[in-house]
């Protein structure tokens, strides 16, 4: 049995609110189970130092990070100028996701940077920001009067499929989907998956912690996170 | 007329959610209009390295960030290892205006972090990091068995009452209560004050801002500052 | 009785020395008692990178330290860079009442900087950087032949008035001005009050050290404030 | 044709100096065509700090780093203190990569730091970089009494399994085997494989870059990824 | 002729005011020309952490900076965490040759730190900072008990002989004794040079500016060095 | 005897692998004894940004490190933003020396960047540097069509001499020639000479290690390090 006594293929409740803050034209705060993140979308016209500016295209950028209070015992802010490596992952991560579905051309000269703090974690909040951040990009390219009404796929409109992440992993041999943080800690495999509502790959990261795996197990959690993410795509539409 | 047409003498509606967050035992989202903070509060048995581990007492501090989607435009995170002026000034009020209502001896080993962390900027952010910090405080010592069931003021209790801040200015030479960003803005002096509920004075911070002022405005602004202060408390308790 | 023996609304003896060192226009070693703060004042065509080059205005800014030999035990120093929170605090103190009387677009495209280094602490530091700072202001301001031989409050003289600060305190619940460190550290009450020749307020910062204070014991500081300050003043003119 | 005119499923020439240094028990220099990684292995008796020292097991640990002359333009030194986002990727990946294949408790207490520094970048620094720390633990084991003459899957000898990693990737939609830097810059999807000797997964990390791949193409870079580590594990035999 | 009509072999004029200020048991405020340093010498029981606790022996160590008022242009102040390089390399210096003079085991298990903070710039500020430190830790060592009245060269007093520094070099092909700033700059070479009262090298730093010299040149060079040495241990005397 | 039995006056035996690694224009392995330090010379036009870029002349610098595998016990990394005194140190040796016979003029608008990475530390690395970025800068400038097939000295080349760098020093009491790290160790004095191939100097750093030295043994070091320096100039060429 799992700890919240979900079938093994089920994903935790996921409730999403619009709009949870309004300086940023995207502001989205998404739950699933117990863990919370807040994912805001600002859209400024300063590109990246690093790009050149005569290429006619734009930047999606994301940062994590993980609020104080968001577990227990405290964790300690980045305060020192050094980011944990696991944040710096997790925020590649998640900008990375997104610009596979983003055509920086049709964006324009435009930087849209993805704020993903977390609340509250219990498990599954890379994942998360990745389905939280979506959403806050949609929402906030919904207020650009040319890409206002329009939705992905849609001609002119620079995201071209709906993305979403969840996590699967092997806990006592047996797969399961979207780990709450009990089952992460103990978990054999660890899998994050982020794919497009056309059910294509985006990333695949899947680690053995201590342990490792073979290819009918990963051919199983692939599965999963298939099922999963077609729930959460429809959920962002 | 002020821009959101309140009289002069009149807080922003306040809303406070208690518990918003559950890894803390303190976690209090605190609305005063626009402006918006999560104050939690965390507690643990290890204290700050400077204090000496056989004096019998405990330390409260206080920490305060504004997050990225705070503020239009978006403001950068503090992730070069200086945090900048305006938050260490904050938060080292918000510390010690919490501790002239702790009875450390009574907290006793334990160290208390409140986390203020602002979600949406509007003005007052840091009076209202002190109010939402003070209920915090209160949640979090309600979850210690020792002192469930009990309020400031009561023997043995280690807060020895409330305490509660409020912003005031002059702004076009008219004294104001609770400024909003906008009058923040445009005041000509600034004053922050913190008080007990039994009307004494724990801080005040009054600052001309390219100008200056006499006794009878300063006189005026206190009297503005009790009123509002006064019915923070009626809030808190 | 004080630890001095002074009055209670006695300042400590000041001496001043203009030109204590000659590689900038302005250089006041100020003495207030035992505490000993060089203040250095440097004009530079280079203003800061966050200011509009096109508005016609300049800038005054201010940084303090405290020298290692300063204080016993031995101050380490700032090395880590991170400036702590008190040394942080009190340079915008420092800056902010300097620029309450400086008319900014009057002195031109110019950014002056204020270096307060405490050589020797004993109390009141910040109050005597403000003072000394006022100082050093000045001197620099003589360098420049479009200022020289003018005063503050002359046309066309960017000084709009004397500025000073006094630090006054209850101390076993007497008010007390112009404290040593003796007294600091053993107040209830600690404030800072910046003021002009003129008599208004630039700043008010009034602490209860973990003890809070009523409307009479406001009234009492601020008298005592007011008298060091004129005394101040007449010094500076 | 590929750039060197390898066929597709061809790993290049490697090649591997043992005791390239002679200051840590393990010192490896690795080539895989024009990629050359230093690989140090050291072993101390000096446990990290957050590891309980009543816990009888040992640690596993890489850092990774670019020469500033591996490549052309120079690479900057990471000395401004922060490590780049995928430095600190790499290095936690090629730790977590060896700890799968350590049984910690047999280690003892003693951490292993695997230093792989790149002389030379050509693609694939961070799948040669695990091959090579894993021959450089190896090597530095021998130098242990306890366990001179073992090899890996031996009684009792730490390292249970040989492990090996290679970079597979689609490069106009053909898949293709261990990606030289031209292949990897122009390549769709980018996936490092960590695999045992005994054919299992450590590791999948698969990045479409601005692209996205299907469940097929998944399969058939797996199967090169397979017959690339069969091969290097023979080498590290 | 020289900047200020000296002698080539002439120092310039130097003044030495012992226990500038009180907080610290040696305190000397020296200055040569227009160069003025502030040495203080504190005194602490807190060995560095890098030396053994059980070896009885003390430690003498030194810190170097320049105010920012000590230059024109003002200097920034090294508060992003690195200090630049030059400073590290005089304070490095300042150490190494006073503690080629201390016996460290009659000096006891104490750390000397001297500081040395330019407060006017105008050449040879390392070397007056040793000259100065030599005396303000001779001024220290009076104020402890075991070895007040004693002085260099005393059995069982901890500096076994005065040392003095200079600074040399060849301006326009002639060399000169202890370079103003001016000279400095122009110099083709610049020699500092550390000797101890008895005539023997401590320290010889030369260094070719664009430029190579001789070994004649070297000769003139630690002619007028040792002359000028002569003179500044019959000053610290 | 020395530990490795050579005569007081002989060098440690070299070798000088040219273009140990193909991505900079200069790569030089160099070993003397057990001491191993790779040079990379790369060039770039970027200049410095402190450098007027209308001033139509090129800069030299150099970096240095020490490899964590090159010392046993391991030598942690330089990753917390600061640099070690000591390396700092060096690279300013290193870069200053071979500026010392570079004419900037005649090289151009091109920065020179020389990284010195050592390997494996036994003594004598920062001379070895020197001696291997000399090489590492002509193997640089080869590649440039307007300096191929010059050599130093040669009109038009931007190097006016060769330069080569070797320490000495004093071990008990006896004067010795590249002294390996059990002779560093315990060397009175220890000394770093750079000279040009014509015999003139450009650096003396010597500096007694707790210990004082004269004018004699002052000269036998100098003529020791003479002949070490004829040796290796002619190992350049």
């Amino acid at each position: 049995m799992r700890p919240d006594d979900r079938p093994t293929d089920e994903l935790r409740p996921i409730t999403i609110t619009h709009h949870f803050t309004n300086k940023t034209p995207g502001s989205i705060l998404i739950r699933a189970g117990e863990t919370m993140v807040l994912c805001t979308a600002s859209i400024s016209d300063k590109l990246p130092p690093w790009m050149n500016p005569e290429e006619l295209r734009g930047w999606v950028t994301a940062e994590y990070s993980m609020m104080p209070g968001s577990t227990s015992p405290r964790k300690s802010r980045d305060r020192n100028g050094k980011i944990d490596g696991r944040s710096t992952e997790i925020q590649r991560l998640v900008g990375r996701s997104l610009r596979a579905v983003v055509d920086l051309e049709l964006l324009g000269q435009r930087l849209i940077t993805l704020d993903c703090d977390v609340l509250q974690a219990d498990g599954g909040t890379r994942t998360l920001s990745i389905t939280g951040s979506m959403i806050a990009l949609l929402d906030a390219l919904e207020t650009l009067p040319e890409f206002a009404g329009k939705k992905p796929g849609d001609e002119g409109f620079p995201v071209k499929d709906y993305a979403a992440a969840v996590s699967v992993g092997l806990v006592e041999g047996e797969p399961r989907l979207d780990l709450c943080y009990i089952e992460d800690s103990a978990a054999e495999v660890d899998m994050n998956v982020v794919m497009t509502a056309g059910g294509r790959f985006i990333e695949i990261q899947g680690t053995g912690e201590e342990a490792t795996f073979d290819e009918n197990q990963l051919a199983e959690l692939l599965k999963l996170a298939r099922k999963g993410i077609g729930e959460l795509v429809e959920l962002e539409k």
